[in-house]
This record gives structure tokens, sequence and C-alpha cells, in this order.
């Protein structure tokens, strides 16, 4: 038995990106959300709204800057059976820059926020919201939130705003299970007329199963990679998560497909997925780019001094 | 807060020990039994008990005979503060020639046995128990026994053997969380005066996951190794499983330890852990010997055609 109101997001090329800086082929883009639409997808997440001001199109690729100039060639000619969506980060995003939904390929535009700024997310959503998207917002580092403040923050968004989805967010991939069905309860209670989204990192193998346990407690939206790729130690796997869901309308034989066709190799160029050093900052719920900087060094194996100084500067 | 009850059982060597036919190095073998005693594992597991007239040593490394004089130079001079166990295969062991507990250097004699062999393995485990050691019953492929046979086993063990521990076998890598709680409960509900144990397999990266759910509900005995090595996907890691348990006897540095000087390079030698073939074998529920057999083809990454050949095999 299926819940037809869940909704699985491919955020593929949008997380994967963070790993190569958005450089990933117009063939590799076109492929995978074709992919995605195929396999029953309900949104496809291709990149970023990066304000072009800020950031130099010579040194990332079209889908850190997501214009529409940047995504029609990517979709067109495919059929469109996914919502189209890309993520803005506050205080990167011009929001005068964002033309209306009806001059746009995009559907959803998803807020990133910390608790901190839950003011300046709200504010942003409102206004995409106003220009005619599905908005979300997604509170960041969830597992870092002082409860107090998470809790206030959410009340917050109940009552300004006007966004259809709230996305718990364990960038760290530090939460276990207990936590994510207590975070998903409160987001439900404090966020009644809400929608609730789930975006999980794989540090201590986690993603897909705490993807499972926030469906238990009502969570609807979904975000899952292809092979789990992602920052670090990447994401919920798509092709676990369309083999658990029961909804006919999955099909996990795109995916497949796409995967012995082409992860295999990007797999040998690009380096995410379960490593000790992830393991080790999920462990100590530290941002992962402490594990990603060792993996740059030849000291890269020597995970037991890496665990010893993360602990020595936890205890300073 | 802890549950002084959780034992946890390193399973490194025997496991592990199934992907290359038991060919680790004996001082391989002295690391990590010296790496689980100092860790606190309160279990380490070395190998199998094979029959010798069954099975040739020029065949298989010392740990898939685990003899007296196989283990003692394994172990001697290594401070001991880890029991010591071996598994023992239903048909595949000589009871004659199993010492008494007086006369060897084992703590803990496990019994792999299916539901259907159930009654070999309470008539073995009780000549076991006789001769002096603890003693456990691991139901393999838990996912693919009937219920009712199940039960009846279950009740059948309660009432005719002397076993500590009876242990739920994911071998497959197929069960999901609510599968873990409810297998769990049934396992208590029925044999309340054993204590029960999870061995989970990580193709679906459940395993770590599964276990933490196994905990919940209340099962005590824990396999884990090191990297989750282990048969085809592998287990559950032992790092990721002394990160979340919080009794202070348990410390992950010889752990990490071990992992940074032997295990980036015998991952280089032999392959196990998450891939798509495991999770599609996983994913259906069966056995991953069609996914290592697959690995060992040039076809190894043409994941759509395995997973269709697959389907249409279980729908003849």
């Amino acid at each position: 038995m299926y819940r037809p109101e869940i909704k699985v997001l491919d955020c593929t090329i949008r997380d994967g990106g963070l790993m190569n800086d958005h450089q990933f082929s117009p063939e590799l883009v076109r492929k995978v959300y074709k992919a995605a639409n195929e396999a029953g997808c309900d949104y496809v997440e291709l990149g970023y709204k990066a304000d072009e001001s800020q950031f130099d199109r010579s040194k990332f690729g079209a889908m850190k800057f997501c214009t529409e100039g940047d995504l029609i060639p990517m979709v067109e000619g495919i059929e469109k059976k996914s919502k189209l969506s890309v993520m803005v980060d506050i205080g990167r995003v011009d929001p005068e820059a964002i033309p209306p939904k009806s001059e746009s390929v995009v559907d959803m535009m998803r807020v990133a926020s910390y608790v901190k700024d839950i003011d300046k997310a709200i504010n942003l959503v409102n206004q995409i919201h106003a220009k005619g998207y599905e908005t979300t917002i997604n509170i960041m580092a969830v597992s870092h939130a002082r409860e107090r403040e998470l809790d206030e923050a959410l009340m917050q968004i109940e009552k300004e705003s006007a966004v259809d989805v709230v996305y718990l967010v364990d960038s760290f991939g530090a939460l276990y299970s207990e936590q994510i069905a207590h975070l998903s309860k409160k987001y439900k209670t404090l966020m009644p007329t809400k929608e609730i989204g789930i975006h999980a990192h794989n540090n201590q193998q986690l993603a897909f199963a705490n993807t499972i346990e926030a469906i238990i407690n009502n969570v609807n939206y979904l975000d899952a990679t292809l092979f789990g790729i992602g920052r670090a130690a990447g994401n919920c796997p798509m092709e676990l998560l369309l083999g658990f869901l029961k909804n006919p309308k999955f099909d996990l034989r795109p995916v497949l497909e796409l995967l012995g066709d082409d992860f295999v190799k990007i797999r040998e160029e690009i380096e995410w997925g379960y490593t000790i050093p992830y393991a080790i900052t999920g462990i100590l719920d530290l941002h992962p780019r402490a594990g990603m900087a060792l993996l740059k060094t030849d000291d890269r194996d020597n995970y037991l001094s890496f665990y010893e100084k993360l602990i020595n500067e936890a205890n300073v």
C-alpha cells in the first residue's frame, strides 16, 4: 500500500554539482533529467540560481546560475512529466532577477536557510511565491539548531510564510532515527498547514534509513540522487528509495540504465560517498569540510589522527 | 545513557573470510583480534569450525577450520578482554571433534541454521552446550522464512534448546526497519528466556540502521565488522556502531587506527560493500550469489539487464 501524497525529488545534478563546480556536461544533465522524468520523480532539481554579480561564469558550470537561457537547452525536446526545481541560497540570489512563473520553465524554487536566517528566508520565499512558483524552505544543519530557536522558527514559518514545503536537512549526516522521528513530529505539529520534506546525508550510511523513518512520520517530500551522489558522503540513493516505494508510478529501470551507462565512469572522476573521514565528521556532528580537506592530502588514510584532532578541537 | 546488556561481536575475520576463502595473513588476524579487544568488543569471531574430511586445507585458510592448533597462534600473547567465538555450519562440522571447553581457547560457538534445519540446530547446540561453551543459533535468511514455520521454530528453541542467544540474520539485506522491529518483538515474545542478536547485511545500506532498530527493540547481541567487510555487500560497520553506542567501555580509536593502516589496502584487494547489483538482489529479497557472479563478468555494469533477468526468473 502506498501513500499518494509522497513526492520524490531528484537532486542528482544540483547536489552532485557541489562536487565539481556544476561542470557536468549538458548531455549528462539531459540524461539525468530524462531518466528522472521516466522514473516517475515528481521533481527534478538541476542547480542553483546564483547571482552573476557574485559568481564568475568562467569558474562554474551553467547549473550554478540556472537562468532561463541555461535551463531551456537542458530540458527542451524531452517529454516533461516531472516539475523542474532550482535552489536559491539566501544572499546569493538577486530576487529581482527572478522572472514571473509565467515566463519560466521552473516550477519550484527551494530556499536554503539556517535557523538564524529564517526572517530572510521567509521574506525571500514570499517574494518567490508572489511570482507564482511553488516554494520550499530547506532548514540546513538542523542537528546544530537549538531546540527553542528551531521551534520559534517553525512557528514563524507557519504564521508568516506562504511556503508550501519545509525541509528537514541533516547536512552533517549526524542524526539517528530517533532524532529524525522527533524532528519530523515537531515539524508536522508546529506547521500543520505545511508539507514536510527530508534531505539526508550519508555520512553514517543512514540517509536512506532516515528517509524511511521520515516517511513513517508523515514526511512526504523526499530528496534522493543517483548512486547517492552529493557533497562529501552524498545523499539518499534514488535506486534504493524507488525500490522501497510501492507507488506504481515509479519505475526503477531508467535509473538502473543510467547508473550503468554513466555513473560507473563518473564515480572514477568524482569522489563521493561513505568514507571513514566523513563517518567521523558525521559521528561528531561536524561539517564535512574537514573530511573533504583531509581527503586532498597525503595523510588521507590517517583516520586516528584526524579523529583525535577533531575531538581536541571540540574540547577547546 | 547506555544499556549494559548490549554485547558487540566483531566478525571481521569470519565474515570477511567468506570473500577470500579465509586467506587473511596471520598478522592481520592478530591485528584485528587485538584491535577488537582494545575497542571493547565483547566477542571476536575468527572463523568456522569446518570438518577437515569435507574441506581441503590446501584450498582454505586456517580460519576455515579453527582447531585449537589454528587458533592459539592467532591469539597468544595478546591480552584477552574479549571472548573468542567460532561459527559452525550444520552438516559441515564434526561434533565429535569439538573438545570440551576446558581444553579450548574458544568461549562461544554459533550454529548457523535455516528454519527448516532447526531440529538439527537444536541437537547440535545442545551437544556444544554440554561441552561447556556459550552458544547461539543464527537463523539465516529470515526474510525467506514462512511466518508460521518461523514461529514454531522459535517456540521449539525456547522449549528444547539450551542455547543462550538466538540471532535474527538478514542474509539478503532485504529487510526494512518495520520488519526488523516486527521480528525483534516476535523473537523476544516467543523466546522470553533467550537473548536476541542481530546480524545484518548491507545490500540496501541498512545494516547499521537495522542494527539500531533492533537495539530499540531489545536486541542485545550485535554483529559488526571493520569497514563493514563481509560477503557481498558486507555487514554493519563496526566504526559506526561504536560511534553510536554510548557504553564507556567502547573505544573507537583502535578500530580507526587499523582501518587506516590495513583496510584501505584490503579494499583494493577484496571487493565488498554497496554496489548496484547487490542493491538489486536486496530489493528483490534474493541471495547475493547472482550479484557476485555478475561482478566477475564483463557485463558487470549492465544493471538494467541484470534486474530484468532476475525479475523474469522470479515471475516464471
